[in-house]
């Protein structure tokens, strides 16, 4: 691609190292910026500029946040011997929206994955570790992605807790709400046969 | 959507400002940022600032550029009797690319779209009639896209010209190359034979 212009050749070259945005898009995008006020593309820049900056993880969960400890583990409301251990910050979101949940969270910040050079050492895990040993967890969920990655990470923590008095648990597997059970494929299908609940806990969702 | 930080909550607000961009996807940008060296991040902040700020546009061809007229009317080389219309700087790339013109630009700036409130007066179509009262230009090739808007524009600049000793052409409309001719559509497989060449004439590109 050709540019007339430096300043634009160097908008489009940033904008395009973002995932999933090419060349083509990264032109339009700073096109667009380019025919809006000013005043959006300065406060584009300050916003990104500054959560880089000023951005803090949580020291008990690792999640995103602004202060030392996040919401969630500062809300007194909050079940702290229930621990749901999560691959993402967005993985909280989705729990958070469910409002199923009123423990608090640990953020991986991954999941184990040797293909792409992601082993134990780069995840949160240590300090999850230590929680436990100290006592106060009664429970963890494992709310990872049914992938293999997920269960290999599900797996590895679970050995690290042997010997240590926690209950660990991971979510449920099975066709999801909505869907036909034509099309639910069949590891999911029979696993959610394997699981079956009391018709009666059922009716209470 | 609940963010755990204010500062992540309006990175991704003003991310999702951008066309095609919306929560997930601007969250899924912003949280890509924060595993990134903190550089790439200003980086990207400054070169949009920047380009905001000191963007110019070329007085002659409207065509962005650094300086205050662009590379392409500098160029000594280029035919300054012949101007291609068209409608955005994506177009002056995109013919640019073919390597096959040689003379100048103009660009509008958008087509005539009474549904979108944009009408003559809201694109570069003054400077471009200047051009050729001032009797320097022979020919303006219309270059916009092949829609009801794109026509519209080119027959309102035409009338505008109406006595004035100017040669005005369009691209030419026809099967695209590599095209199947069964999936061609009516238009424009018809157009193709009302337009079409002398076999010698098509054996030269």
């Amino acid at each position: 691609m050709e540019f007339s212009s430096k300043l634009l050749e160097n908008a489009v070259n940033e904008m395009s190292q973002l995932p999933g945005i090419g060349k083509r898009t990264a032109l339009r995008l700073v096109l667009h910026l380019l025919r809006q006020p000013e005043s959006q593309t300065f406060q584009l820049a300050d916003a990104l500029s500054k959560v880089r900056k000023e951005i803090n993880f949580c020291k008990s969960c690792h999640n995103i946040s602004d202060n030392i400890l996040c919401e969630i583990c500062e809300n007194p409301n909050r079940n702290t011997e229930l621990i749901c251990v999560v691959e993402d910050i967005r993985d909280v979101m989705a729990v958070e929206n469910t409002s199923s949940f009123k423990g608090l969270y640990h953020v991986l910040g991954g999941k184990i994955s040797p293909m792409d050079g992601i082993g134990p050492q780069d995840l949160n895990i240590s300090t999850l570790v230590e929680k436990v040993k100290a006592g106060k967890v009664k429970e963890l969920i494992f709310a990872m992605s049914p992938t293999m990655e997920g269960d290999t990470t599900n797996f590895y923590i679970f050995r690290q807790l042997q010997g240590y008095n926690v209950t660990t648990s991971t979510i449920a597997r099975g066709v999801a709400a909505g869907n036909e059970l034509e099309y639910t494929d069949e590891v999911t299908l029979g696993r959610s046969i394997i699981d079956r609940v009391p018709f009666e806990a059922s009716l209470k969702s």
